[in-house]
Formats: C-alpha cells, sequence, structure tokens
C-alpha cells in the first residue's frame, strides 16, 4: 500500500516491441533505477550503422535521481548500451561476478574502467537504492551468472524475470531459485515483467546437457579435426565442448577474438573448468594429428569476418578447413542471418568437410524458455498484473495470451511500447504519459549524428548510385566556359555506357542554354533544371533514378 | 547406345549451387534444347538489382543449334527469365496451358508476344526437336499444370523431374503420373535430374488439402471480416480459398496485381473454378456485412509495396483492416523475408486483428518433396546416374546421399555448378568441359549494365555516404580560386557536424598548398593526395570511410 502521495512508474526504454536494447526504468519519488543496459543490432535499412542503443533523454532529464543500473546477464542486448549510457549517466553498476567480469573489459576498451563504480552481486544479496530495495534471484540461460530482481517498492513487489529458462539439469548446476520465486508469489507480486522471446513456441525448451549428449556423439564418430562453432558467450556449451574434448582425449585450440576473450575471463573467473594442457595454441593445429584436435570458434552466424568463415575461404592465417573434417555449428541462426549462415555450410560441404548443422540435427537449444516454462513462472510469481517484455509486438501479445491462460486478469495486462509508462498507485496500475524513448544510432565514433536524412541518402545511393554533373558557367553571359562533366559512381560503369553519358551532356548543355535565355538566375532553380531534365532522361532510358548532384561554378 | 561418334552434354546454366534461375541445357551433335529460363532474386549484396538471368553466352555462341525451349512450370524461377532470353535467341517455347497462359502475360509486357512461337503440351505430347524426343509426365506441385520431360536421345532416356511433391490427393484432382515414370524406370533411365529444394527435409510433404481443410476451420471460427493472403501463382490454395468462401456463403474480393492477373488467367483457361457472384469489387467491401467479406490478397511475404503490407498500414486505396478482422498468412517465409513478415505480422496485431500465420498453424505446405518423396522418384525412375539439381550446394549434397541411400553408385553421381557439364558417350558419363555461366544482373531497363565495380561503389555508398570537394585553382601558379566547398551525401547532416567538415575543409586547403608547393601538377596525384589526406583525417575522427571525390577545376 501507498503511504504517500507518490506513485510508482514502470517505463520499457528499450526491448519492448523489438527484440535487443533491453532497458527498463523504474521510478518512485525522487529515485530511479534502471535495469539493463543493452544494444541492438541495425535494422536493415540502417545502412552502415553498427549499433543502435536506447534513447536515454529521460533519464538525462532526471539526472539527480538515478541510484544505478542493475544488470541480469552479461549478453549484448543487456549490456551492450552500458559504456555509452556511462558516458553521459556515471551512476554505480551492479552485476554478478561474471557479468561484471564481461562488462569490465568492454569499461576498458571505453577508457571508462577506473572511473564507473561496479558492484558484485549474488543471489544472497539485497540492494537498497533509494525507495527500492532489490533482491536477487538465480535463472537458467544460456550465459553463467544470470539473474532476475525482485523490486521492492512502496506500491509492492515487482518481479523482473530478465532473460530465463528453466533448465531442470543445468551445466553449471546452479538451478534457479524456485522457492524464491514460489515464496514472493505467496507474499504477493503487484507485477511481473517476464521475458516473450519464445512466447511463440509451444512445450519447454530442452536442457543444454541435450546438445552435449549430441556434442559426445560427433565426437565419437568423428574420424578426423573437429571445429566446432558456437555463440562466444555461451559458456555453458563451450564447458560441453571442452569437457568433450577431454573425454576423447583431444586437445583444443581456440580461434576468433570473442571467443578468446570470454574464454580467458570466464576461466580468470572460475566459470570454466580445464585440465591443464587441453588447451593448445592454434599453431600448433597443424603439428597434431587430425583425430587429436578440436578447433573451437566463432563464426556460427556465418558472419562474413569470423573465423569459421575465414577458415572456410581458406582465408584463416592460422586454420584452414580440411577434406574430412568435421564442422559443427552449434546454434541455430537469428533472423537475418539465415543466408550468411547458408553460403558458410555449403562451402564447408564444398572443401569435404561433413557438416552438422541444426536443420538435421540437435547441436543447439535456446537459452528461452518456451510456453509451458513461461506459464511456470506465471504460476510460481502470481502476480496481480502483467507486463511481457523482451519481444516484438507479437510475441507480448502471444505471452499476454498465456498470462490470461494461467489465471491473469485481461484488463490487468499492459502491452506497451518503448516509452510508455506503466504507473502504480494504491494498488491500481494503470498506463501513465509517455516519456521520449528510441533509437540512438552508433556509427563508427558517432553516436546519434546519422539521422533520417542521413540514412536516406544512403538508401537512394545504394540503389542507383550518384552522378556529379560539374559545370563553368560565364558570370558575364552564363555561356558554358568548361563542362558538363559527368561523374558516375554506383550507376553506370562508364566505359559500358558512353552513348548514354554523352547524351546526358547534351541534356544539360541544352537544359542550362535554355534556362540561361529564360533569364533564370537563382542558383537553385538552375541547379533543380538540370536535376530534373536530367532524372528525366535517364529515367526514360534506364528506369533508374541515381541520384544527381550539379556543381556549378561561376568564374 | 551411341550410334556415332556424337555425345549427350548436360551443362546446367543456372539452378544448382543456388535457388532460383533454372536452366539446362541438353546438347547432341547439332541440336540443343533449354529445358526452363528462370529467373532469380538478387542477393543481399547486390544493391539495387531487381532480378538476375542467366548468362546464356553458351546458347547465342551456338544460335543455330538451339531447337526449343521447354518449360516445366510457370513459376518465376522457371519462366521469369524468358522474355530477356527470346529476344536474344527467338526459338519456340512448349508448355502446358496454364503455363503459357503466364508466360503470354510476360511477352506482352516486354511486346514479344507476336513475335514468338508457343506450343501448347500435354502429357500425351511427344515433342521431336533434332536428336531429341521429348515426351511430359505430370507433377504435382504449388501451382497447376506442372510437368517433367523424359528427354530420349541416342545415348539414353534422361528424366528431368523439374520441381514436384507427391500429392496422394491433388486438390485438381490431376496426380502424378506413376506409370509413367515407373515405365521408364522398368525400360532403363540413363540419368535423372532430380529437385532438391527439400532435400534436407525428413519425411513426406503433407497434401496441399491439409491446408484446406486449416482454411475451413479459420473461416469457421472468424467472427469479422477475413483477409488471406498467399503466393498469387499459388491457385490450388486460392481455389481453396473460393471454395471455403463459397461453403460458408461470403464474397471475395481480390486484391495486389499479380493476384488479380494469375486469377484472370486461370479462370479464364478454366483452372480456377467459381461460381458466379462470388467475386466482388474490392470497393463492395466496405458496403457488405463484415462476416459476409472474404479479402484475398497479394504479401504473404511482408513486402513493403504489396496489398498486404498497404492495408496494415491503411495505405491502401480501397481496403484497411479493422479490428476483429481474421488475418490469414498462407505461406511460409522465402529465406530473407522473415523480417519483413514479422513486421507485417506486428503491424496487424496492433490494429487488433486476429492473426493466423505458420509459426502458430498450418496454414502452408510446401510444394517441394521431401526426402521420402525424392527417395520415392529415385525408386521409381532407378537412374543409372544422378544429377541433383534445383538447389544450394548442401541441399545437392544431401540428394546425393539419398540417392545412394536407394542404391545408385556412388561414382555416378554430379554434384556440379552451373556451366559445368556432365557428357555421356558409349553408355558412360564423366565431367566434361567447363563453359561460360553466370549472373547476368537486370537493373531498370538495363541487362547486364551493371557489374562488380558498380555494385562495390554502391556498397560503399550505402556505408558511409559520399563526401564531394570542389575546388578551383589558378592555372597561373596553382592558388585556390574558390572552395574548398564539401557536399556531403549519407555522411553526415551538415548541421550537425559543422566543425567536423571545418576542419575538413582546412585539411584540403593545407594538401592542395602543399602539393602546389611541391610542383605536383598531374591530376591523378593531386585528387590522390586530397581523397587520402581527407579520407585519414575523417576516419581518425569517425571511425567512417565515406567515398571521397575530389572535383579540381583550373582556370
Amino acid at each position: 500500500m501507498s503511504k504517500s502521495n507518490n506513485k510508482l512508474s514502470i517505463i520499457p526504454l528499450g526491448g519492448v516491441g523489438e527484440i535487443g536494447k533491453n532497458m527498463t526504468a523504474y521510478v518512485y519519488g525522487n529515485d530511479i533505477i534502471v535495469v539493463d543496459a543493452g544494444l541492438k543490432f541495425p535494422e536493415e535499412e540502417m545502412l552502415g550503422i553498427d549499433i543502435v542503443i536506447p534513447d536515454i533523454t529521460f533519464l538525462i532529464e532526471n539526472r539527480t535521481k538515478v541510484r544505478g543500473v542493475l544488470i541480469t546477464h552479461g549478453h549484448e542486448d543487456h549490456i551492450g548500451g552500458l559504456p555509452y549510457f556511462l558516458k553521459l549517466l556515471n551512476v554505480p553498476v551492479y552485476g554478478t561476478r561474471l557479468t561484471l567480469g564481461l562488462i569490465e573489459g568492454k569499461l576498458r576498451e571505453h577508457g571508462l574502467l577506473d572511473l564507473v563504480k561496479l558492484n558484485v552481486i549474488t543471489n544472497k544479496s539485497v540492494i537498497k537504492l533509494g525507495e527500492f530495495t532489490v533482491s536477487v534471484f538465480n535463472n537458467n540461460h544460456s550465459i553463467p551468472d544470470t539473474v532476475g530482481f525482485a523490486i521492492d517498492t512502496p506500491e509492492g513487489v515487482i518481479v523482473h524475470t530478465g532473460d530465463f529458462k528453466f533448465d531442470y539439469t543445468p551445466v553449471d548446476g546452479r538451478p534457479a531459485d524456485f522457492f524464491k520465486l514460489a515464496e514472493l508469489g505467496e507474499k504477493g507480486v503487484l507485477a511481473l515483467l517476464s521475458d516473450s522471446t519464445n512466447a511463440e513456441r509451444p512445450g519447454y525448451t530442452m536442457s543444454e546437457r541435450v546438445v552435449g549428449q549430441t556434442i559426445n556423439d560427433c565426437f565419437a564418430s568423428a574420424e578426423r579435426r573437429i571445429i566446432i562453432a558456437t555463440f562466444a558467450s555461451n559458456l555453458h556449451r563451450i564447458q560441453q565442448i571442452i569437457d568433450a574434448t577431454e573425454k576423447f582425449g583431444k586437445k583444443l585450440a581456440v580461434v576468433g577474438r570473442s571467443m578468446v576473450n570470454n574464454i580467458t575471463i570466464a576461466h580468470e573467473l572460475g566459470y570454466i573448468r580445464m585440465n591443464p594442457g587441453t588447451l593448445i595454441d592454434p599453431d600448433e593445429v597443424n603439428k597434431l594429428p587430425a583425430e587429436q584436435v578440436v578447433v573451437l570458434s566463432t563464426g556460427s552466424q556465418g558472419e562474413p569476418m569470423s573465423a569459421l568463415t575465414r577458415m572456410a575461404r581458406a582465408t584463416h592465417r592460422k586454420v584452414e578447413v580440411m577434406p574430412g573434417d568435421t564442422v559443427i555449428i552449434a546454434s541455430s541462426p537469428i533472423p537475418g542471418n539465415e543466408k550468411f549462415i547458408s553460403r558458410t555450410i555449403d562451402q564447408l560441404f564444398r572443401i569435404g568437410a561433413d557438416v552438422i548443422y541444426q536443420a538435421v540435427s540437435g547441436v543447439h537449444v535456446s537459452g528461452h524458455g518456451s510456453q509451458e516454462e513461461l506459464k511456470l513462472m506465471l504460476n510460481l510469481v502470481r502476480p496481480k498484473y502483467f507486463i511481457p517484455v523482451h519481444g516484438e509486438y507479437r510475441m507480448l501479445k502471444r505471452h499476454s495470451e498465456l498470462a490470461v491462460s494461467t489465471g491473469v486478469d485481461p484488463d490487468n495486462i499492459f502491452i506497451v511500447d518503448i516509452g510508455d509508462s506503466i504507473e502504480f498507485q494504491g494498488g491500481k496500475g494503470r498506463l501513465g504519459p509517455k516519456y521520449t524513448a528510441g533509437n540512438v544510432l552508433i556509427d563508427g565514433l558517432g553516436v546519434g549524428d546519422v539521422g533520417n536524412i542521413v540514412l536516406r541518402d544512403r538508401k537512394l545511393l545504394s540503389q542507383d548510385g550518384i552522378l556529379v554533373v560539374v559545370v563553368t558557367l560565364s558570370k558575364q553571359d552564363g555561356a558554358i566556359l568548361s563542362g558538363p562533366d559527368i561523374i558516375s559512381r554506383g550507376f553506370v560503369y562508364v566505359r559500358e555506357s558512353e552513348e548514354l553519358l554523352e547524351e546526358a551532356n547534351k541534356i544539360v548543355t541544352q537544359t542550362l542554354g535554355k534556362l540561361v535565355s529564360e533569364n533564370v538566375n537563382e542558383w537553385s532553380s538552375i541547379k533543380n533544371g538540370v536535376r530534373d531534365a536530367l532524372g528525366r532522361y535517364l529515367y526514360e532510358q534506364t528506369r533508374r533514378r541515381p541520384m544527381i548532384l550539379p556543381i556549378i561554378m561561376e568564374v
């Protein structure tokens, strides 16, 4: 029950209506806490953009109130926006040991490591941040040390699951905190914010151990070298690969920068168990008998510059895939990557490797719970209100149907967009005002300097290229002194289209003559005249619309 | 048995190692026949390209020998290249009635209809083309009137399946010609070229009738309007939608140009059965009670300009999706389209429609046979040699494993690339020489005028845009008379980056001064100098590499 006139507001700043850049703000009176600060990979139409982070204008405007950022786990869509966030808003960060280990690497790259206060938490922690008291519960996910938060507020307890599945036989022997979740439910939970990634998927997600069994089977039957690619952050799977390597008396080489980094951090922190001597340098791969070698690699999404793709194309400095090698791609394609991965698989088959991938075997399970697990979470927590998060709209919608099926009142479910707020006062929830939220695009070192106009130009340029038309006119009578010269980039290859460009030249000359004879002397009118006449001609001839940039000089 | 010194060559000019642009040449002595002339949709990196067709240099070089083109069915990946082919090589075309009906539409658009000889075939036809005698067998596929060919040559019989599945309960009551296939097998088949699309998929592909049942269920439970999107060429499915419309006493409006075209052609030719009065004009949709309306639409791939996408965004002229409507997306995403389709589904859910799509129900089955059907074809035909076609490399590979499992000698299997030839002489097959083959890119009206350089420029332009640097130098002393002016498109938005561009200006001025003082006077050296200095500065400041186009004038 509320003891004052204050209210609790929950404001998702990222991660709803989209996959990625997860971030949720909890506001009560003069206190704000933030859960997660993720990034998103660019949509297809965001040409040239490297990553996308949440717009945190709302937090900047309330900067004195922000008490800290709580991180659920170490995946990019939960930590990738953190360096940019901390540059604008240097507040304490709370995370488990492995999560902070991965964050440290990022902060070091951004020169922030010494400036930020990192606080290690465990599932025993109770974190007091202004009016908020946050306790921590363990979850299963595709990276170790994943947690969720129970956020006690004057209005009641909010359970924020973070990403989760229920793995009854977890590789790290660290089960979910069933008792804590059930106890929260028993005492009464005001609202549940729960992971919707697999809300469309019926049944249960299988245990990560299933993949371990498949890996063992593959190792048992491989006759020559084994090359296995998976997500660099899936340390459970990496542990099972190490276990299989040791069980079959093989040696393991690791290639790919993020794979080496993650294994190094995880091993230092004790999240990876490995016998001395298991690991070899990639240089040694070619010196050992083929049947002793396992190569663990990045590139399970077929990314063009990744280690696996380079090995498949024989452009990797140290390891090359050979006929008879067994290549295991232990992942499933992230939507949008299907074509890349197919190409890599084709390339590997062409070399003569035996390729094991998801379409024909079980070398991947999801890190997110399917429908029955989502219902189990709802049954444990028994929330009064439900806010599906971490998903595109249809997933949130489906998740809300699951919530209704477990007994949540349909009027107590909020499917929201980023920037929407849900307010709780006196035990009642309602939609509140909408706050600033959105995409901040990062291109190289630029944060937010690429906007719609630049993207629109990149789109135009990518479709039909550009023609630059250069001409010098006489100041006195407007006669053409030099040019027109037409320079084409990405439109047509000049040598193949001389006739077209010659005719284009004539059109420009005629147009300029006409404009001058009509005494048009505003620069913008002359440029538009040239652009229109030339554009019309080129469209007639080619059905293309290149960008046309007239450069008219006067001397 | 070969009676002369001649040999049979089979040359896939498209459709192997790729999905799309199917085309195979059969060569014997002075005779060539071609099966199919398809198009392919552009790969991601083919920026601005509309479609891709096979390179037919080999056929042009042997133009007097080409006796005709045989078409298996009316899908774009089998007929879409035909107009371009016929412009270069006007030979008779052979196809079933529906296939030719669809081809006629294309030829009309290209102004070719009166110039080309179209020959209707049925499964009773025997086509004599030089040394080749082609007979025709019926297949099941996701478009009616699909056939395959048995090509009798002096070396033996080749069976070319075309796209197929075995549908034991076909919607049009036209089963596959099992007896013909079995009879061919019994008499002896030299080689089988068979569809590999679903070679990775275990089991059987379900009958199209299953979709009809799902459609009926959806129609029975829908309370308001039904909007259903599917492939415009899947006339079996369209027939079942018409049947359901009539069964439930509803009216059908058709939207989307290709859907209207295909239904018109198919109805005229008798491939669609419909009661008078079933069809209504889209204008009438809003005049009828919601429960009487069915709208059949294109856009099942979420294509941005399609009717469904426009209806979802309320930008369609005649029909808008309303809360409570049932939207059925009766297709599965073609690889690469997943994101488009997800966005459309999300948009429809946001409107408040009830959306039925593949992830959660059975509104689509494939038109291609799965592994057991591919093995059935192999069992019927019992070929001596096997050439898997119509698939990316891994599919061909998997299909060849299936062939081995049915008893084909592994040494008698050829997995080939486009342009490879397989030669048969005296009953023996071997790999022959490699012929010219490849991608011809079509951009607007241009056929093959966009090559690697243009595509590379488009790629560069799409990533970081372009900077045009304009400066006028004095002919006498090289002093700068005007400029440098820097024009940015797709790099940064100028108003946001004034400082950066001012500094860039200074760099250009300094560089030019230095080059002039060093008496560098070759244009290319001056331009390269400016490009390098500016590029270096911009990369340091932004980590981006825009295209830089220096335009240096001398007066």
